[in-house]
């Protein structure tokens, strides 16, 4: 079969750097391996990239939604998945074929857990961020309650989603170690082998939780770039110059709908700025001269919500494309 | 067949307002008739609702990509098609059974459409907003070019998107005459009988051009609504109360994976304060009280990014779901 090279690819394009990805699967499999990494599919939706994981020693998933759940199950990646997110209608969860752990914080959300027919749970606790999540003098009598519908209880979950982005280091520490005080207050509370949370800017601070839910660190983003993580930037969108104006600015195919924006504007590979990103265009002063039918690469503010835009990711070393694999966990 | 509440909708799921739909179809078919409005269907990203303006009298369309300008032409949409941007290989758009003009800024766009089999141009003007357009004094010399190269000319467009989501109205007729004012002497010197500009915020501004490529008025989000124009917000994201704080403040399952986010925060149908908003949950200080289990409603800020994240929409009358729209331009 001929050789695809990335100037043959449909722009827009998320393009994955082998040697990066790599990279940054086994600087964290050795940090954190087997099950202290709960891998979270939610920052790449991509079932295929989930089996890289699995094959650097991962067995257990975090997922954020129920379609997440679902088709990790249908790729055979089931053995242990956890919704770290509430949910009112858990009947979807209970018809999966694979092992599965819902986040509860409420009365409301534990009876929709056994009448869905799920049989495992996780107390969420909020730990600061304001999102979901029991107060953690609560947790102890939402375990009971799970227990008396007939639910196992796993342990406790709590996110310092307010921790994992702070550019300072010793601040990310401090509210870490705040966050997971009031965790193990509820863990001891709740019982139960499980102290999930954590993310890919705690991932070596976060030393209370014994499973680590971080996501990014795989494809990366320049939000967390700026964290000075040991983690490359493996995810960039391939996009073509289309026009160039004698005022300096040139003009790319890459715009709102190939990228998450609520981090603030992407970066543009080799320096340059961006000066507008409008519905299907990215308008940016150049760092070296570019013409119509440049490539670019352009790296998002946020992995998330930039790949859940892509049907395909495609996998790249030296300029070829080895292999494409489908975002297939988008939607819900 | 039993009705579909919208309750029964898995959520967070895209809803569409028949009764302000309709009213926004009706509205501009009145103020703009037939041709006078050229849709631009990159702000639905379906087929079915440009088959509504087709059914509302305008029979031409304006599309941002590739895909869209394929996907309406395979749904039979493609009696005269504007792909209003610039590419560097037009070899799919020379496959399409239907009547396609693309935009052209330059030698290298010129090129690509006569090569890729193309036959028809419209010579894209750069008439203010820092995106693709060549400079109007260079218009008549590309149009000539084009010409030569055995393209049919149809004549210009010049997008004043810096124009059409100013606030004050005056400003907004200011910058639209400096920029038409360009744009007509650009026709001046290209020829033919097209004058395409103009979207929403300029719909009843823009006298100059003979027809208005105007998108987001049939769905409305919450930037445009700020303009007093005569269109109802019929979008909204329908989500669901997953948790609450006793601390007041509320969680839904809505996130940046379900609203484009570059126009800023959302707003909550019936009051209320969006605090923050984060991959899969959007957190909100509720005008009335709210409980799990309950539905809201969120109006995106700004339509298209958000559309594009989603596969259907939910045509809505009184709760109940009347139809189920495929998303179907997505991708590129």
């Amino acid at each position: 079969m001929a050789v695809t090279r990335i100037e043959e690819l449909v722009t827009p394009a998320l393009v994955v750097d082998l040697d990066a990805f790599d990279h940054n699967i086994s600087t964290m499999a050795m940090a954190l391996p087997g099950a202290r990494l709960r891998p979270h599919v939610k920052a790449h939706k991509c079932t295929a990239l989930a089996r890289r994981q699995l094959e650097a020693g991962h067995r257990t998933f975090t997922c954020a939604t129920i379609r997440e759940v679902e088709g990790m199950a249908e790729a055979g990646l089931g053995e242990d998945l956890l919704l770290a997110n509430e949910v009112v209608d858990a009947s979807r969860l209970g018809r999966i074929d694979g092992r599965v752990t819902v986040a509860v914080d409420s009365k409301q959300t534990i009876e929709a857990a056994a009448k869905g027919g799920v049989k495992e749970v996780l107390i969420d606790v909020n730990v600061g961020l304001p999102r979901c999540g029991c107060a953690p003098e609560n947790a102890g009598a939402l375990a009971d309650m799970a227990r008396s519908k007939g639910l196992a209880v796993r342990g406790v979950m709590g996110y310092e989603g307010h921790a994992v982005g702070l550019d300072d280091r010793s601040l990310r520490q401090d509210i870490t170690a705040q966050s997971m005080e009031l965790l193990m207050q509820a863990h001891a509370d709740v019982g139960g082998d499980v102290i999930s949370a954590g993310g890919t800017g705690t991932y070596d601070i976060n030393t209370w939780a014994n499973e680590i839910q971080a996501g990014s660190y795989v494809l990366m983003d320049t939000a967390y770039a700026k964290l000075g993580l040991p983690f490359k930037q493996a995810l960039s969108v391939l996009a073509t110059v289309i026009s160039t104006s004698a005022s300096g600015f040139a003009v790319a195919n890459c715009g709102l709908k190939a990228l998450g924006m609520d981090h603030g504007k992407p970066d543009i590979d080799g320096g340059g700025n961006v000066m507008i990103v409008s519905d299907e265009h990215i308008t940016f002063i150049p760092g070296e001269p570019v013409k119509v039918g440049d490539f670019i690469r352009i790296m998002p503010a946020h992995v998330d919500p930039t790949v859940a835009y892509h049907e395909h990711m495609h996998i790249v070393r030296d300029g070829e494309v080895l292999e494409t694999w489908e975002v297939d966990l988008r939607g819900w």
